[in-house]
């Protein structure tokens, strides 16, 4: 480059170079730096690397970018513009050669990198950039004088025109010389980055797309996302139970029946792997593809999930030290872990951070970055198990609690799994009268047409959501005490109070026919272990951190995703933060495992992070207990609540009192 | 070490090193790098570290090695004498400590890297040092407050304890904790050096041995030899038929079959496959083990037989440019190549050479080692096709000759497999009366108790080395001229060659029932043709060296081993030089996969000659096709014979003229 040649400059990178007269824009781009794709590697196929020249004076940049800066239209992209077509303005980079100072915009489609913009507004971008990559390559042909394997010389194409070392299996290997004959020594290759090992190979130019799978594997569901590796679009979604509930609906019984059952491990093992190639097959079938066309998957899962999965025994995970047979990351061949996916298709799964705190509390590390933030954020993924994380980018400790089914609906006497009919939000008037919403259904009780609208399904229970506002707002219309001890009909004053036993129960509806959806003291009591659990969870990473409150709250989970803030404040769940600083992260788990298929780079990012991350093991912490015993109260909220509140309980009401809890209420 | 610290010096390799008092003398061996085995890494189990100190006056060395010179007997050593036994004198080198000027022999069997010395005086010895280590290690135990799979405990204790990166599969991982907590978090790991992959893992100290397969996958047979590979001792070898024989004789046959079935190479791939299995279950029943005992096999076989083995479509190598799909080696899972052995053993193929010459070449060539050689030496593996290897220190020449099934008893009328009851050796007297000897029976067919001993397997035919020794002896005997032609009755003057058909066959035995044994024209020509080919393509690679004679020839393959050299040379099989100077090899292609089983070093060191070896294409050489041509004639050998003759026939001799043959020959 001498200071006489061509101006080159590309947007919209802003990167700028001088380049000899006939160099091609694609190879400009290339020692610039600039992030223009291409598959072919310049032959004019792929069509990867159009450019939109811009012509014009451009002063700010001081240039005069002239239609004849770059050489004529040409007969390769005249073809392809005949075959495929190429939107009006488009140059292909690796034809276009300059002629004069010119301006070159690279499209966001032409982008190696493209970045998909995630809807929430806290949240990152994902860079695409999978692991797997389509590679065109011209092979030399055999030559008797210098004898060597249509293999051999396919690794130095590959690390001649792409700076890769390949390897490829025996199955890949086998279908090597038909695919070069058939297209006429080029070959398209998938890649896989990390083992460096040849997925695939088809004669000619392959356009693609490869298409991956992120799998959150949870205790009760397995949510599944299909998506296009080379655009990050997800093409088809979905979900099945986890049919290791027959062996235990919990985590720790799981366990357990594999202590009481030699043998247990690898039947659950067996199901589990099952039930993921049942869903692989489903979600092909979704997006109108066959799990042959599924190249990569990444899998989060918590610890015991993790390990059944693999085929490990998890028992050492039910007892102290809770030792991982694994806690790092594993790339290997999905057919290893019995995944019926393409025969060569890639299995990641992510780091454990701890005994407790598993691969998707990792792929929520990943998707909320609190290593990244700049306030403190305290990052809560609600399950049988609640994992949670709480820092910033100087420091991040992450801890589990063990809250227990209760939030899950399970434990409540008319709870339910959150499903048409199911309650999901309440509200309790002044009159302490309800008005409620099922799942699935935009009207309040109390609206016109609610009766109408539910006849299909019925009122048939309430779901984790649900119990959390309904305690919450039994709590701030005075039913229920501090202590959690719900009124009687006669110290609260309505007929929906009723005698439960020893205690009382809330009448929330009472259906024509079939039992009450109530309430009960029971329920309250499970609910206040649960977010006692929680609550002590943060309240001993807040410690270790020596803060007593935090910028933000995460909610995480597909229960987290429908909790109401305010109410799962009032109930004290969380500590004390401003209401609009608690946002809902939806399946941020599902969300990590997205990334990283989506994202190479973030592989290591978060087995970094991970290593980097303080574990707390809240069972061996003193702290923990008294944090627990201290937070089973349920803390009074004034109205208008506002969330700015200290956690401290307020002066209790007392049914005992002349003062009832209402007329304390309306104060 | 200072000068005031004691002298250590080691025999026999005479390291020396000055130590400070108290140093172990494993640890002194190791600092000098002196060979010390040890599989604990110093903790008084495995006594691999055994030595024996000397002691007294050693002038040689400058020293005086005194009995006090070595820490006493220690309770380590008293346990392990007690439970395993120490011979008298020697010490544990990992418990004796240094105190004062002493000297150490270190035993054979202590050295990691013995040695096994081949039979043969210009054979190389083979350095045991497989590929597969056993590495003891004690492992962190896990920490709540550190949370880390077990299996990452492992990988840093074995890169702390053993310097090395460790990688698992599933399966392995799965078996870890239990042997870690039955082992008392010292468990032994099988570890596979150039993978990096732990093959097994075992709870505490595991002794070994472990085993391994060097197989010669041949067209016709499959052989076996089953390895200690901690000493190198071959403990069964066994050898079946290659099934594939029912696709084709020869391999252009095989691939013919391919060409015509659709999925035939699938169907060659799985027979090959099973007969392997067959062969690990015999040949471990032989050695009184299980398949599951074997954790490694290298394999060695020619490019067709390599590449159905390996699931690789032949047909490539059936035609110009004859284009292997995978010239390298391989280093993969034997399960991928669906062998029964070990779950995770390995499998190693040598690299092929070219088209024609495959990976049994380069086994011939790692254990012959011409490139190594100091005089030209030429290297014949007989078989459907002939390789050659031609060369010395400074350059080395391989090509394949198309010689056919003839040397292997096929399209001879009376030819057959070497078997008891073939005739193996033959010889001719002045009275035109053969004397034989027959396979597997010492007594030539003139000695007493000759018909006895053929009772039980009768006299069957000739096989390949016997039809070699036949037509040579008829040539000396002058009962064939050099052309080839065998005379009638008259012309010869023995009523032992008769007519047949157009031309005449001599008769070397007639039963009192059953089809005569005869050499028949048509014998001849096969021949002639197999043996053309052979020392055409000797011939070829002298040319591309400029030279005329060869220092010495050795004839490897199972044929090779039965040659007579000097019937050979008659012949006109191969080029002249001293009969003394050709040597067998035996099957040098087994012997080569067998040093990669016992050696690592020894795979590097053939891919690397592979690449340096010129390969010459015998189809697209016009000098080949003159050589072949030329070398149809059947040379003279005057008597009696030295071997060192010209090539050159010498003038024919002619039935026709007077003076016939018989007086020729007596001249």
């Amino acid at each position: 480059m001498s200071d006489q040649d061509p101006l080159v400059i590309f947007t919209p990178s802003g990167k700028r170079g001088r380049f000899a007269i006939g160099t091609a824009i694609l190879d400009a781009a290339r020692q610039l730096g600039v992030d223009l794709d291409s598959v072919c590697g310049g032959r004019g196929i792929c069509s990867k690397c159009q450019i939109t020249p811009s012509f014009g004076e451009f002063s700010k940049f001081g240039i005069d970018s002239k239609p004849d800066a770059l050489s004529e239209w040409n007969s390769v992209e005249a073809r392809y513009d005949d075959i495929r077509g190429l939107p009006k303005g488009r140059r292909l980079g690796c034809q276009a050669k300059v002629l004069g100072d010119v301006v070159i915009d690279v499209p966001a489609e032409s982008q190696v990198h493209k970045q998909v913009i995630r809807k929430r507004a806290e949240a990152r971008e994902i860079t695409i950039d999978p692991a797997i990559r389509l590679l065109l390559v011209e092979v030399e042909q055999p030559d008797m004088h210098k004898p060597s394997g249509d293999f051999e010389r396919l690794q130095a194409a590959l690390e001649a025109q792409w700076q890769v070392k390949a390897e490829a299996s025996l199955p890949v290997l086998a279908r090597l010389q038909p695919a070069l004959r058939k297209g006429k020594w080029q070959v398209t290759c998938a890649y896989h980055v990390p083992s460096g090992q040849i997925l695939e190979i088809w004669p000619g130019y392959f356009e693609g797309p490869l298409y991956g799978l992120a799998i959150d594997l949870g205790s009760t569901t397995i949510a599944g996302h299909l998506c296009d590796l080379a655009t990050g679009e997800v093409l088809a979604s979905s979900g099945l139970m986890n049919p290791q509930i027959r062996f235990g609906e919990d985590l720790m019984s799981r366990v357990s029946y594999v202590m009481m059952n030699p043998g247990g491990d690898v039947e659950m093992t067996t199901v589990v792997r099952e039930a993921l190639n049942t869903l692989i097959g489903e979600i092909t079938k979704q997006a109108d593809l066959a799990p042959e066309n599924l190249f990569d998957m990444v899998l989060v899962a918590n610890p015991i999930m993790h390990h059944l999965f693999l085929g490990l025994d998890p028992v050492e995970l039910g007892q102290a030290p809770f030792a991982l047979a694994l806690s790092g990351s594993l790339d290997i061949p999905a057919a290893d872990a019995g995944l019926k996916m393409h025969p060569s298709a890639r299995l990641y799964t992510l780091p454990c951070i701890a005994g407790h705190v598993g691969a998707d509390a990792a792929a929520v590390a990943l998707s909320e970055a609190p290593n990244l933030s700049e306030d403190l954020v305290l990052i809560v993924d609600v399950g049988t198990n609640a994992e949670l994380l709480l820092g910033n980018k100087d420091r991040v400790l992450a801890c589990s609690s063990p809250t227990g089914p209760a939030f899950e609906g399970a434990q409540i006497s008319s709870g339910q799994r959150a499903a048409p009919g199911a309650i999901e939000h309440i509200r309790i008037g002044a009159d302490f009268e309800p008005v409620f919403k099922l799942v699935g259904n935009d009207l309040w009780s109390n609206e016109a047409g609610f009766e109408d609208a539910v006849l299909k399904t019925g009122i048939t229970g309430i779901c984790g959501s649900g119990i959390i506002e309904a305690i919450a707002e039994m709590r701030m219309a005075g039913i229920v005490d501090a202590s959690g001890l719900i009124g009687s009909e006669a110290q609260v004053g309505t007929p929906r109070c009723i005698s439960d036993g020893r205690t009382h129960a809330y009448v929330i509806y009472e259906p024509a026919d079939g039992p009450k959806i109530t309430v009960t003291n029971g329920d309250i009591r499970a609910i206040q272990l649960a977010k006692a659990a929680l609550y002590a969870g943060a309240r001993l990473l807040m410690d270790k951190l020596s803060v007593d409150s935090v910028d933000r709250v995460v909610l995480a989970g597909a229960f987290g995703a429908h909790i109401s803030a305010k109410h799962a404040m009032v109930l004290g769940m969380i500590p004390d933060c401003p209401v609009k600083k608690v946002t809902s992260a939806g399946n941020a788990a599902g969300t990590g495992a997205r990334i990283a298929l989506l994202n190479l780079a973030s592989r290591a990012e978060i087995e970094a992070t991970v290593g980097e991350i303080e574990k707390i093991e809240t069972a061996i912490e003193p702290a923990f207990q008294e944090h627990f015993v201290a937070a089973t109260n349920i803390p009074h909220a004034t109205a208008p609540f506002t969330g700015l509140r200290a956690h401290t309980p307020l002066p209790d009401v007392s049914y005992n009192a002349a003062s009832g809890p209402r007329k304390r209420r309306r104060r």
